[in-house]
């Protein structure tokens, strides 16, 4: 067979490193990879010349990615034996909102102007944004804008507009050089091509771009007059994913060691491309990439306005489906906290004893519990919560604590607050219209045997599980394969590629039954605090101010 | 003077020890002291024998408490230096409802039986009852039983007709020996006298005796044909507190090494002498007796059936006023709780560093908060909530939880949440009509300073604090002094020999505006919580029963 003798690279530019994998595109065997550590990490302290951040600041460096093509590519295809004249292609993804102001030319403003704060890129998770982002929301809830609705009826302060107005309202001139204000998933692009593209899957999910438009001049300038014109700096023809954004130039085939001209394909985001590693790219296959938080994306023929989502994007994960996309604000986050905070003593010990990890320990005596027996109910509110309520304001409870509470009793109790969590929007989408068909598990999570059953049992359906321990690497190959035409579509490539496995953990029913009652008490909590009556006047007292009752 | 060479002394029974004081009569001067633990301790898991006992039993053994008698006042008398010619009257105090069957002869029927657990006394916190409790609750309300409201609208478990149902039903022999039940306050007291008496608290606040009367032969009936004449086996003539209840007899002369025939006062309760020791027996001063839990012990003019209040007893506190007696399920139980299951080795190895003990390492780290600031409120019902909601099966709550939340913040915001439970007593009595006018701090928590700034703070008014840390054996010893007529009732005696230093914590104006926002949360939680909706759902899970909501 002649794929046998065809490659494509696949590049996950994630939060503090890059990875590389080189992938057979017969059938995706992944047969070497590398990873490289971003020399400057997240800049939130201090820029490299010391110049001090405000808090919730968080910046990354151009040259560190640069430095992932230079460095773990090359090492990936070491690591493979493929001889790189058989790649045939590349493809990356990247974190998202991660965002630069750069030239016309991409060169980017912090190469130029490297002690202003504000010409570097903002990392996602720059949280810098929110007094613009409740401006925005504001002005468009007021206004009935009709794209609100779309993302869950608030946009983010992670996203394109509200980085974008900080820019303005706190460094203008920067703002006024900016010539572009693109997503480095497609900066990235443009330095492996030499061609500036703009992916539909980033300008819809973060750059509120819907049905061809983006917010009207008359919203912007009412925002502010100097932001009337900021869409000029996005792009307006923006490329489907899969599609081939250009050939590898020549500067990036001498960094990667990659034939020049092999196909480049258009930029995309880690969680998107995961679907695709998962070879769940059909309508109603939800796809959970469960981690410190978990995201949630799926595609669907069914188009509906599901309250307190992400964002649904036409074509968003692959073309001629809506793609929607929901997350949990905390997950792996609120169990490593619980871990961190409130183990005694004597557990790490008996721990250190039993050769485990403190998560192993906590597991093995919280799984033996009998369901319910912990007399605990949980809201994974801690960091906030994203969908369905999207209140980053909102915070934790457990209820049901007595005297005779174990640690292992309230780690449990976390863990299924999680799953009630994941099973609300799950819920929330079948609600809608939005059919969930099968439940897909990838992400660092998925190797937690007792939370996958307790999904499971809680979801009361059985988890699929992504085969591969890399899959927004192995996402991008697949794309990168389908840019170079070695498949016709991204979902028969996903197909020959990607894979999951069905079926991995499924529901007991017993367990399931007594879980329906204490998802029913979630919701009964949820339902009593969800209008942040008692945590907003929390969030007041914490922050100085008064306490406050209600959503004001 | 002639009074400064009278001298009483005061026993004291708790729940693990006795203590005896020799106090002067004149002034209160506490000139010797001595403990004795008792031998068998809590029998709670089986007889001396080896029979073993059930769940929730907790019993007591008489020979424990003579041995207080012969060991703990001679020792107390010679760490004195007291001449014991100079002893006029000896008083003691018990913990209560601590109960026993004896002979009419006063002979305890575990002297005679001893292979049976029934035969012993039942100690206070014996919740074996909890069935005839509930019947006997049940029962009350269906029919208007005018007694119920007077205890807040139930009865415990922990008292003499649950405790004395429980005993006729699963033992009818041994309640048919059974010729006395008696308190363990008024069986010490015949012990030392040789004449059976019953005081007017215990028959009040533990016995269902109101204005004259016990529940009725046919309310009795009701419940279990046995039991109609079960209040044959209590006394009818009650002594009032501060009397006479006899002279000490021959047997107990020689226990003690006092003289025969002096003053023995009628018997009472540990909580209750506490509030003549603090001389906080005019109407309206609450004293709080603040350790595990907390009760609270109130003198007033005015009568009301006050919500959720554990009892209201004519003279039950001193004779002439109406004596109020609330309680919190768990305080210090808590923090303990908290300590032992929630705070990680790091901690513990910076406590050790420093030279503190856990809980003066958290308040360190925690009484430098500005109010408010850890973002956090709790429900203080881990142990339940006695007043006001009367309802075992509720159970903590906290609620405010984010990734930053440390140890110390929990710990202060069970702090807080005990001082809030505090003045929803607080605030509750004034609601129905009978006013707090001072607040008085006794117990073993008065000594930890933040914790009582803090009390001052929410409850936002100056803290009393009593003087002696033995408040409830030099209660008994003035109670002996009246009963011995060197006073001439219990307020004058408790002015002259108790004591208190008033204003020991004052309100900070700033932190009680902010606790007031607080508490107005705390409150909104309880209130949402109150009817039991969600907590009763997980306590049946816990116990393996379907969820159920609301009181079912």
């Amino acid at each position: 067979m002649t794929e046998d003798h065809r490659y494509t690279v696949g590049v996950d530019f994630g939060t503090l490193s890059g990875r590389a994998v080189v992938v057979r595109v017969s059938d995706g065997a992944e047969l070497g990879a590398a990873v490289h550590a971003y020399a400057h990490g997240v800049i939130d302290h201090a820029l490299p010349d010391g110049t001090p951040l405000a808090p919730d600041w968080a910046l990354q460096a151009p040259s560190d990615w640069i430095d992932v093509l230079k460095i773990a590519v090359p090492q990936a295809l070491a690591d493979s034996g493929v001889d790189p004249s058989q790649v045939i292609g590349i493809g990356t993804d990247f974190t998202a909102c991660t965002i630069l102001p750069t030239t016309a030319e991409g060169t980017p403003l912090s190469d130029l102007f490297p002690r202003r704060p504000h010409a570097w890129p903002k990392l996602w998770k720059h949280h810098a944004a929110q007094a613009q982002a409740d401006r925005i929301n504001s002005l468009a809830a007021e206004g009935c804008e009709p794209w609100l609705p779309r993302y869950g009826g608030k946009i983010s302060a992670e996203w394109a507009f509200a980085k974008g107005l900080q820019l303005l309202e706190e460094d203008p001139e920067i703002y006024r050089r900016a010539q572009r204000w693109i997503e480095a998933a497609d900066w990235i692009v443009w330095q492996l091509t030499g061609v500036e593209t703009r992916n539909v899957c980033t300008a819809g999910y973060k750059a509120i771009h819907q049905d061809g438009a983006y917010p009207s001049e008359q919203f912007l300038t009412t925002l502010n007059p100097g932001f009337v014109h900021f869409t000029d700096k996005l792009g307006h023809d923006l490329a489907p994913l899969g599609g081939r954004a250009g050939g590898l130039c020549a500067s990036a085939s001498r960094w990667t060691g990659l034939p020049e001209g092999i196909a480049v394909a258009v930029g995309n985001v880690d969680a998107h491309v995961t679907a695709v590693a998962a070879d769940a790219v059909r309508p109603g296959q939800m796809v959970a990439i469960m981690g410190t938080s978990t995201c949630h994306i799926m595609p669907s023929d069914r188009f509906s306005e599901v309250p307190g989502m992400c964002g649904a994007v036409k074509d968003g994960i692959v073309p001629g489906l809506w793609g929607y996309e929901a997350g949990q604000s905390g997950v792996g986050d609120i169990f490593a906290w619980f871990i961190e905070n409130s183990v005694p003593a004597a557990y790490e010990n008996a721990a250190v004893q039993a050769g485990l990890t403190m998560h192993e320990h906590l597991t093995a005596l919280a799984e033996v519990q009998r369901v319910g027996a912990h007399g605990l109910v949980a809201l994974d509110w801690h960091n906030g919560n994203r969908s369905p309520l999207v209140d980053h304001d909102l915070s934790g409870l457990i209820v049901g604590q007595t005297l005779a509470t174990r640690p292992e009793d309230v780690y449990r109790a976390l863990i299924e607050a999680t799953a009630f969590g994941a099973r609300l929007i799950v819920e929330t989408f079948e609600k809608a219209g939005v059919p969930v068909e099968e439940f897909v598990v990838a992400g660092g999570l998925a190797k937690n045997t007792f939370l996958m059953q307790t999904y499971a049992d809680i979801l009361d359906r059985p988890l699929s599980v992504i085969d591969s321990a890399q899959g927004p690497a192995l996402g991008s190959a697949i794309h990168a394969a389908v840019a170079a035409s070695a498949h016709p579509d991204i979902t028969t490539a996903a197909s020959a590629m990607g894979g999951r496995t069905t079926a991995v953990y499924t529901p007991d029913p017993d367990r399931a039954r007594t879980y329906d009652a204490l998802y029913g008490l979630y919701v009964d909590l949820k339902e009593r605090f969800a209008d942040g009556s008692i945590m907003h006047a929390l969030h007041a007292l914490k922050n100085g101010g008064a306490a406050r009752k209600g959503n004001a």
